[in-house]
């Protein structure tokens, strides 16, 4: 068996009825799907997901950091292997496409792989990675980023250690780092993802070659100034902390917009003290998150806010403190993948643009160890983490047919 | 038995030793005073005042609304009342002197009239109004303003319908138009009452002659914009309610920088939905307060926000709506007594300036019936409607010397 140069297909109604099995568990009666990572109905879609590996031809195994891994054997020996995948958990109120379209469309391309008696030089793993919406447990401990001192590290969102949490799937906080991974055993990495924003859609653009996973600054900001009389203190003697929170809140935006690469800003947290119609407010507490491809113009971002801050503060008489929440680095996806993933694109007659991902995914952290690189459809209105969240299956099917071709282009571009 | 034209003096000690004796009623452990209308604390502070009041040599009455008012007689038969009081209630976190100056200062010029054998020639009643901190309808019964169509009017901080409250401080609802007074019944009103706020002592003054008390816009705004992902949501595609929300406040404010009467506007209270770190805000609820002494002054600054309102709608892509929650008309002092207390202080070489009243009081709603007048004491760093409120000894003598003297003269000028 050898590798085809010519271009393959996947089973469109094949992946898409997988798709819509998958969106069965969780599913709440308002439609939303609510399968939370190390919960009764993420162990159920595990299991699900399992078989379908194990159909497709794969070996399957679970890590130490609960990755369920499938691996379809390649021709040849002692090979790194090219891996793809995504994730299955969803958020509280989620929808069928956000991870589930990247993992499952690796799987079919296993399928349409073994229907075709093909194998990649390299092995192809599918890995579903654990608890992409919250933790990212999953990826981190691919990437090797978990910090091993805080074993008693929480999962909020199911109310319980992390490492309780992987006992209950299979993985183990102690062998965490078993579960690392290095360019020696993973060549590189593709991720199939629906947008989750509204640029494909608005720009009638099919895919997206994303140029990496943009990297997030998280501050909480807190402004001190002294609460008093609505009535009784004259506009001069006031020291309004929402005065002072109102050009915080404008000073973020106008930041954000000089920059010539887009970036975001976004100030999604506000609140005032005492907060009362009749009071000059006295302290307000407000986040803010920007997210560029860049880390030195996130620094840039940064630094120029805190000096508007000590501008602002000096002139509604504050005291304004900054204090850090998260600091995620950007990852950039390899030239060479980007590249093979435009040419599938040209070779297969579809429109593309270059974008970066704004969102998190588990690509921002498997792209510290090794080459990696996103392909994008679209998301119908830009929505997602909802019920209402909706890729057409033509473009489920285009986004897997990119994915296919861009693999087996690898296969051919990296050396064993 | 004449009035003198010379300068009478007060008995300060006394003035001041009824103002401890009263703030032990209701003392919390923290040392506020919580003495809400309505309540055993109120109760036992009306029996207190009504008993000074009788010591005084004044009889008593309690009206339909449950105010109680001393009468100290006058030489002239049928001649209507001059007047003077304020309240005893407190917010729930109160001080000693909001509202108890005023009360108990009327009660020490009886006394002072009294042991210089002294009566005007009109009746003097000092009046202590119901439930000033929180319904006022004590001052609007008064005045004619309380709505009959209301028997149901819930008194908040207590809890219980206004109607239930009244009963059990010997009022009536169904009697409450009885309550009602007009100029031949008041010729004249003057209240004594702290600043609770900082113009005075920070201009070093000792007395304020009150212009009016201003009337008052209250609104809620709500800004409806669409709730997004912080990171897949460009910022040209934004509805930010909060970044809307920003430009009312700063709006708010310039609106009242611009206006020559240095009015008040203030944004105290603010709420954003969804409020979440990673989340564009899809709708912000906030309100604004203005105040100012002129009608017109107001109706100004309220038609240019609902311009800026239109001009921040377009500008960020939201929709906003403004409610109405409160209109509270200005009261201005009459001419003649403003210019008899401003004399009395040069007589009695007090230093004094002219000013409106940024807070409500019992003189908002007297003031639409008769004549009205107020003077004010400072406040110790502005402070009110708190256990630090603070007006000293010496400074509470001054003003009901101020109140003592402006009586004496009002009775000459006004004809019985």
């Amino acid at each position: 068996m050898t590798v085809l140069s010519s271009v393959l297909s996947v089973d469109g109604s094949r992946l898409n009825a997988s798709i819509s099995r998958l969106a069965k568990v969780g599913k709440l009666p308002n439609g939303d799907i609510c399968r939370l990572a190390f919960t009764p109905e993420d162990l159920q879609a595990r299991y699900l997901v399992q078989q379908w590996m194990v159909d497709a031809g794969m070996t399957v195994r679970t890590d130490a950091a609960g990755n369920l891994i499938g691996r379809y054997a390649g021709t040849v020996e002692g090979a790194p292997a090219l891996a793809t995948g995504s994730h299955i958990d969803t958020v509280p109120s989620g929808g069928c496409y956000d991870g589930v379209l990247g993992v499952l469309a690796g799987i079919e391309v296993v399928r349409t792989l073994r229907e075709n008696e093909l194998r990649l030089k390299h092995p192809l793993e599918v890995i579903v990675f654990t608890d992409e919406e919250s933790s990212m447990i999953g990826s981190q401990a691919t990437a090797g980023t978990v910090l091993l001192k805080e074993p008693q590290r929480y999962q909020p969102k199911v109310g319980r250690p992390i490492a309780d949490c992987l006992e209950e799937i299979g993985g183990s906080w102690a062998d965490i780092p078993s579960a690392q991974r290095t360019r020696k055993t993973l060549a590189a990495f593709v991720e199939l993802h629906v947008e989750q924003g509204a640029i494909l859609e608005r720009t009638r653009t099919q895919i997206g070659v994303v140029q990496g996973v943009v990297g997030m600054l998280r501050k909480i900001i807190t402004i001190t100034g002294q609460a008093n009389h609505a009535g009784t203190t004259p506009m001069n003697m006031r020291q309004d902390a929402l005065v002072a929170a109102a050009q915080v809140i404008l000073a973020v935006k106008r930041i954000a917009h000089t920059m010539p690469s887009q970036p975001v800003a976004t100030v999604g947290y506000l609140t005032v003290e005492p907060n009362a119609v009749n009071i000059v407010p006295g302290r307000v507490e407000l986040s803010v998150d920007m997210r560029e491809l860049s880390q030195s113009c996130l620094d840039t971002m940064m630094a120029q806010l805190q000096q508007e801050l000590e501008t602002i503060a000096a002139d509604t008489d504050t005291h304004i403190e900054i204090a850090p929440v998260l600091c995620v680095e950007p990852t950039l996806a390899a030239e060479a993948v980007q590249q093979t993933i435009q040419s599938v694109c040209e070779q297969l007659n579809l429109t593309y643009r270059y974008m970066p991902s704004r969102a998190g995914h588990d690509s921002l952290e498997i792209g510290r160890i090794t080459d990696m690189g996103m392909i994008f459809v679209p998301s119908q209105a830009g929505l997602s983490h909802s019920g209402a969240e909706y890729t057409s299956p033509e473009q489920c099917t285009q986004g897997a047919n990119v994915l296919l071709n861009t693999l087996i282009r690898l296969d051919a571009a990296y050396s064993c």
